[in-house]
Parts: structure tokens; C-alpha cells; sequence
């Protein structure tokens, strides 16, 4: 049998499989099954025991499985479920956990009904946030494409920056940012790229449309490439012609509120102490109210996924665990700021992985 | 208060929930919120009663929804189902529907936790399938879009079979596709481009990468472009340079059969009795075996939905109801042929809505 690729990944989820006192799990969920197996496909279970790793897939994926996912006894199936008394049978277990976060209720009925009309005995054990809570600490095969993500996504800020001009359509922006992703040879952009600009600013999550990009105002640029399924999260905020006082007097809050938070997170902080480094400072110059969300999120196969870096979260950072750190200020009628870079903590000392360069006012 | 935008799709959702003794339903489904409500975000729910109807989003959609969704009561929310109990209470309700195909195991514990520690008494009874039931019909509104998004997808189909060249990568041809999609100012394509030459056009759902497009074999195109929410969906099989009497033969047969289904479906037929016309003519040709998926699927806000046109399918098909029509034969180790457009049946005519044009073997 073949080395599987992720040994220390199945350790892990082994250890929390023996922890809780179950016998074995089934991965539903599809980053999550490419996490463990290094399979991308959108369909099919791996079944996990503490002696076997059984990938279960259809036809359209059989052949790229056993390129993507040595090590794995890979079957073929031709029913969502069918596969399932046989494997419980052979592997004899008896509590398999299952993502109760991404199951559905027809699905576990339909899990549920297969059992009960089999001949095996098994209790099937809701579990929650296993794979979300090992996801967040990254390997260093995970940093090296998450570098490379970042890498992409910061050139392509740059090239946009470069090319934006007053007067085109935010979605003209937008795809300027798309298209220099793809032409880096990423598979794609990360999320729908926001561009925001004039009173839009305001909006955090702004849907970028056809409102065309204005001078003398704030325009936010909040963009990401994915590379090999990893996610890069830039957001620059510039101005097109002169900035006057209050957008500097702004950015700067926002700016000095960012470096503040990268410069003191530390390993052992939680989430809600990240955050409020950077909160206290907005607060202090009376704008405390206009910094509506988050002050980041972690950062990997999906865009948001653990450490939730905000006012409630107690999720412990941790070294190897990258997450953004974005700060924002948005007036309504007058537009915003929010300027986002990627942090990690390797070895307790931060660094900064994002590049692009942040404008000077 | 202002007129809904979809009072047809209402009408039929209270059909249902009066036909099945509920007073109310909750939607979650973002596709389905867009489509009875015509707002699109990416969280929230719906709540309609016999008598209201609520739109619940966090702040990022709130001032989105007084222009997209008029005539909603539109209320903000900041946790996942604190709003519940009170809207209960208040519309005094006993029986609500939720989505088991779309809600997680989580969710419905949480939805059930947040009714047992309030005051209010109500069963929380699953649903299966009743938007996906009624979106499988479309309206006046949604076949414009529809149309609209097939003709972007077949210009694309076309500018891309013009500047497809012998020994570029296949990704290179699907980002051809992509990009004229974009430049015709259609949101985005609706699901990964398949290009598949030589032998990788033998796997029907061919993971487009870095291959060469060869001459003298079958390269399979399967495209969409997604506009306004609408997805389009087209298969050309294309030959560069000579295609040998092998090719001819297969490429023949499929289009036959092809022909034969879009002739002969008619309103009343099951899915199944659709897909056993091409079946049955691949079938006699020999290549029965060779032709592993569905003839085709329902299309509208996703690629995939109902009515199911294959072997087992019973979903009966009706005017008003697009869906593909793609029958293949697929060779291990020379290749394959596959041919859709995109039906519908209108006052129980079919008309064919894909017009990108068919090679000349």
C-alpha cells in the first residue's frame, strides 16, 4: 500500500476519534474530505477507524482517486448509503461519529433508515468543529500554499491598483483583479471581489456593481486569489486624486489600529483580546460605533474558517495558525476605510505574509 | 406597502402550506430565498405565514433588501434564532415547515433549543423538496433570463471554438470561455468549464487541467455562463483537423439520438421515458454501456435541479419546464462524444433555446 500524503492529519483526527470514545467517523463535508485524503471532488465520504481509510466516491472520481489519495482503500459507489452496513460489518465498530455541522436532517434520516434496515448495530454520534478545530493550525505544506496565495493575490492588488481609473464601473475593477488572478495561474478568485467606492465605501460587504469609481474619496479594494484550494484575503483602501483631511485623519485611526494589533498578538491571546486591541484605539478617537464587524478571521481551504478573531471569541490563538487582521471605519454618506493583511505566528514571533503595498496620504 | 415582486411564486408556496396543514414555513435555501423573496445575500431567512411575510438578514443586507425585496417586512437580526419566538408568537402559528434537505443536524438543534427555552409551543415539521418542486416550472420572467443566458454562453461557445488551437492547454481554452463570458457582462460562469481532449474526453466529468489539445481526436467542451442567477449549460464535441470514420461513426450516433429525443419528448412523459429515446438508439448502435450518466437535468438558479431526466426518474415533465438533453458514448483509452442543448416545451411544442452551432463531420 501506498504512503498516504497527510499522516499527521489522520493522527490527529485519530487521537480525537479515540478521545471520544468513538470508533470511527465519516467526513462529509468537501474541504474536509480533501484535508484528509487530498482528494478534490464534490461528492463521496471517507469512513475513518482506527486500522482503515476508506474513501467512498462515484464513477467520475474512482480513476483521480487513487492518483490524489494513495494510501486510501478507494471504493467505487453507486448509492449514497448502500456502501455503508458492509463497511460497519468488516470494520466492527459500534459509535461512528458523524458532522453534525454538515449533515443534513434528510441526510441523517437517510443514514439513520440504512442502519435500521441492515443487520448491523451502530449508534451514530453527533460531533462538531473536529476537522474546523484542527484546520486552523496549518502545516507547512498548508503555509507554502498559502504563501503562494497571498503571493497572487497581493500582485494582482498591485496590477489592479496600477490600471484602476476614474470612471470605470467597480465590476470593470473587479475583473481587472479576476483576470491578473487567473493569468497567475490560480484556479480562481477566492470570494467575489468588493470594490467600493464613494458612498458604497460605507458598506462593508458591499456588492460590487455599476457605480463608477469616483476621485477624491475612498475606494475599497477587498480581493483574494485561491491556489490549490488555499485562500488569500487582501483589502487596501486608496484614493484616486487628492485625499483631504478626514479621509487621512481616518485612515490613519484605521492604519494605526491595524499595526497596533499586528504588533501586539500574541500565542495564548484569544480572539476577543486580538480584537480589541485594535478596537480600543478606534474607540479612543470616537469612532468605536463605525467599526461594525470582526477584527479578522482565520484563513486556509475555506476564506473564513477558525480562529473567529472577533469581540465574543474565545478560540486561543495558537503558533501556525494564520488569520487576518482588519480593521475598519465606514460613515454612512460619506464611504470608509478597512485595510486587511494576513498574519501568522510561527514560532512566537508575527509575520506579516500579505505584501501590497498600502498607500501613503 | 410596496408590491411584491413575485406574488405568483407566493401563491404557490401558501398552496402548499395550506394543502399540508402548516401555517407557515421557514426557507433557508439561499437560492430558494432569492427566488420567492428576490434578494440575493448569503444568510438569512424567509418566514411566510398565510398572512406575512418576513425577511430576516444581519446588517451587511438590510439596506439591500428595502430595494430588492419590496414588500417584505424586512426585520435585522444579530443572532441566528432569536428572532423566532417572538415572530411566533406573533403570527400565532402551530405548525412551521423547515427545509430537512438544506437545514444541518446543528441548525435544527439550535431551531428546537431556541423554542424550548422560550415560552411559545410549536412543531417544527420537515419538508422535502417543495421550492425545488416548484422552481422546476419557470415563469415569464425567469425564461427571458434564462434565454439570455444561454445566448451569452453560446457566443462564448463560439468565440472559443474559433480561438481554440492545437497544443493549448486545456485550461487555457476554458479560460477563452471564461473570459468572454465576463466581457458579455454576465456575473460568472455556472459551474467549472470541462474541456476535455484525446483520452481525457472519455471521463464525462473530466477535471480540465493542464493536458494539450490534440488534433485528429474528440475534444469535449461543456460550458455555462450564469447571468442574473440563471445558469446555462451547453456541450460541444469538436474535432481540429481530420476526424476518422471511428469519430464520424460515434459522433453520428449520438447526435442522432440526440435529435431523436429533442423530436419526441413531450409533455406528460416521465424523466425516465425521455431518457430511454436516446438510450435505446445508443443502445442498438452498440454502445449501451457507454453511456453512464442521465440524458439530462432541469435547469433555472442552479445547473443541476429538477425534473431529473434519467433512467430512474419519474418526475413528470410539463410547459414551461427547461432541461438539458445530452446523451454521450465515452471509449476508456480513445475518447468521447458528447452533445447537450438546453429544451423547453412551450404550449406542448418543444423548442431547442441553445443555438451554438454543431460541427460538420
Amino acid at each position: 500500500m501506498s504512503k498516504i500524503k497527510y499522516p499527521n492529519r489522520i493522527i490527529n483526527l485519530r487521537n480525537y476519534i479515540s478521545e471520544n470514545k468513538l470508533d470511527g467517523i465519516i467526513i462529509s463535508n468537501e474541504e474536509n474530505r480533501f484535508y484528509f485524503s487530498g482528494l478534490k471532488s464534490s461528492a463521496g465520504f471517507l469512513f475513518i477507524t482506527m486500522d482503515n481509510l476508506y474513501l467512498f466516491t462515484d464513477f467520475r472520481y474512482t480513476e483521480l482517486a487513487s492518483s490524489q489519495a494513495p494510501g486510501w482503500d478507494i471504493k467505487k459507489i453507486t448509492s449514497r448509503f448502500g456502501w455503508l452496513p458492509e463497511i460497519i460489518k468488516k470494520s466492527k465498530v459500534s459509535n461512528v461519529g458523524f458532522e453534525a455541522e454538515f449533515t443534513t436532517v434528510n441526510t441523517l434520516n437517510l443514514l439513520e433508515e440504512t442502519i435500521n434496515n441492515s443487520d448491523v448495530k451502530v449508534s451514530l454520534v453527533p460531533t462538531t468543529d473536529i476537522a474546523m478545530t484542527l484546520r486552523a493550525i496549518k502545516d507547512e505544506e498548508e503555509i507554502t500554499l498559502l504563501r503562494k496565495a497571498i503571493e497572487i493575490g497581493d500582485k494582482a492588488f498591485e496590477y489592479t491598483e496600477k490600471n484602476i481609473e476614474i470612471g470605470m464601473t467597480e465590476k470593470e475593477v473587479a475583473w481587472i483583479f479576476e483576470k491578473s488572478v487567473r493569468e497567475q495561474n490560480a484556479e480562481s478568485i477566492s470570494f467575489d471581489t468588493i470594490v467600493a467606492s464613494g458612498k458604497n465605501a460605507a458598506r462593508p460587504h458591499h456588492a460590487t456593481g455599476e457605480s463608477k469609481i469616483e476621485a477624491n474619496s475612498t475606494i475599497i479594494i477587498d480581493c483574494g486569489a485561491k491556489y490549490n484550494g488555499y485562500c488569500s484575503d487582501l483589502t487596501r483602501t486608496i484614493v484616486l486624486d487628492d485625499a483631504n483631511e478626514k479621509i487621512k485623519n481616518i485612515y490613519d485611526i484605521v492604519h494605526m489600529a491595524q499595526l497596533a494589533a499586528i504588533d501586539l498578538v500574541k500565542v495564548g491571546m484569544t480572539g476577543e483580546e486580538c480584537d480589541s486591541i485594535a478596537r480600543k484605539i478606534i474607540s479612543e478617537a470616537g469612532y468605536g460605533d463605525f467599526f461594525g464587524h470582526s477584527l479578522g478571521h482565520g484563513i486556509g481551504l475555506n476564506v473564513h474558517e477558525n480562529p473567529n478573531v472577533g469581540p465574543k471569541s474565545k478560540f486561543v490563538i495558537k503558533n501556525n495558525m494564520p488569520f487576518t487582521v482588519e480593521p475598519g471605519i465606514y460613515l454612512q454618506g460619506w464611504g470608509g476605510v478597512r485595510i486587511e493583511d494576513i498574519v501568522i505566528i510561527i514560532d512566537n514571533k508575527t509575520q506579516v505574509i500579505s505584501k501590497a503595498k498600502k498607500i501613503n496620504l
